[in-house]
């Protein structure tokens, strides 16, 4: 089945305590978290690997979704990715106990002729040599974005510069911003990232909210005042999920229609972190979606 | 003479030192620096002391602005307060190497009879004593808005409690926001302040820009980018000023007002730190005010 969404990154089972409870092998990814949250918005794609120890459940919860899973593979080699991480009375960042890749350290995505015609690729945080071969794979993309960590700066700079290349929307967090341009300032950092080639620079700021720049414009939306917080786990992908699935429903690519997606995922990001892992998608009154989203508006109209 | 808006801070002469270069005895202080942007938008009034080695053509500097120095003192028994600093290359936090309080140390600051009916009135980042003190001193004023730090907030937090119950507009940065609050969660701190008695707390975000909260609403002002900054000081006391400028000027004190004087002192601040101390202001062209706030309202809509 042709998809107009493609998403490229990891399934994982979290077990996660915060200060509002904990939950053992509960279903996370940033694959889980962007896929669910576009499914709200589009026909998405998932490409990822999950190990033998995947529950029946899980799968039947992203086929609730409409998320296609041709490009899901159920390795029989290990378990599924399993990150074990808590967080403080803040919120801030996670402290990790212990990350078991299991079957996601040879994760070698396979892009499913029926994907190549999509026409908007999100390329979580894997390997660039990953998201590029992903990059080749697809035939005429209208837009691709690309998320990254500071391992794979760190680690792979010269690579992930090859993609960022080709990507048309980099999202990083300012410290992974900062990181990569070499900057101490973070008004030349974006410039700089500028300069290696996305047209667009999506920056999560956590509790601020999130910010976007080209090198004509810059568009600040909130984060949604959330006071009853339980697991921000993946904010970041939900919030990339609400962005590019709006793109993807509206079709719109002016500066209007990102600033408008901008809305939508800070909308989505704020969804996530009330409920433990991708609980608030067990039953969503989708009201809850445009309603969030004219709250935000109103936080940035004039 | 009446005016309509007074500001009660502090006079200083800054030496310092940043990438671009270095001042000896620059005029700064954050009622030099309030009063001059506010100059922009309405008549302001400045009460504040200086010491017998302050020099006439910093006088002539303010009054050639139109400030009213009827609150201004000039003490014979101390030089100015002396700010001596560097920053580093990001431009972030300065490096104190010395502060000499000097005539400062016991400023006692007399609102003149003609200032009481004041309409507006910044208290900048003195003695919470002394701000409960000019508060009570004020008639019928429309607007109270009060600028602190952490030495405050460490040393005398029930004297400043007290005198943010008083005021409409607190101003902090996000520590500031979150120790004074006792919270590690930006959001929670923010609602926390608000609690304490103001309407309206303004968050000066640094690089990032800032955010004004009401207990209903929040709005996200984005730094101007600033290729060229020169020197940080003082941006805080100019966002100020114009921000309570533009509240005097439109007299809108709607939530439309604030947030229209959000980008009126984004605009300000970006234009004090292109330039050393008040240099930005010797020769202003004022087109510029209205070509940055353009473009810094075409940065927050849709």
């Amino acid at each position: 089945m042709s998809v107009k969404m493609t998403v490229v990154g990891s399934i994982a089972y979290d077990s996660l305590e915060t200060p509002k409870g904990k939950r053992e092998k509960a279903l996370g990814g940033s694959a889980v978290y962007f896929s669910t949250v576009a499914s709200y918005f589009t026909k998405v794609g998932l490409v990822g690997v999950a190990g033998k120890d995947f529950e029946p459940k899980h799968i039947e919860f992203l086929k609730s979704h409409g998320v296609d899973l041709e490009g899901f593979e159920l390795s029989k080699e290990g378990n599924t990715f399993n990150w074990v991480g808590s967080y403080g009375e803040d919120f801030g960042d996670a402290t990790t106990h212990s990350t078991c890749l299991n079957v996601f350290e040879s994760f070698n995505p396979i892009l499913p002729e029926s994907y190549s015609n999509t026409e908007y690729l999100f390329l979580a945080n894997i390997h660039p040599a990953l998201q590029l071969q992903m990059i080749e794979k697809t035939k005429n993309p209208k837009l691709i974005a690309l998320d990254t960590m500071n391992l794979w700066i760190n680690t792979t700079n010269d690579l992930l510069k090859q993609a960022i290349k080709k990507v048309d929307v980099l999202f990083v967090n300012q410290q992974e911003a900062m990181m990569l341009a070499g900057e101490k300032k973070f008004a030349n950092a974006i410039d700089k990232l500028l300069e290696l080639g996305p047209k667009r620079i999506v920056v999560k700021l956590g509790e601020l909210g999130a910010m976007t720049a080209t090198k004509e414009s810059r568009f600040f939306v909130p984060a949604f005042p959330c006071p009853d917080i339980t697991d921000p786990t993946g904010a970041g992908d939900s919030f990339a999920g609400g962005f590019m699935g709006s793109l993807a429903k509206h079709e719109d690519l002016s500066e209007k229609g990102f600033r408008t997606s901008m809305l939508y995922g800070a909308a989505m990001g704020s969804i996530t972190v009330e409920n433990f892992s991708v609980e608030s998608y067990l039953k969503l009154d989708t009201k809850i979606i445009e309603e969030r989203f004219k709250a935000l508006k109103d936080m940035v109209t004039l």
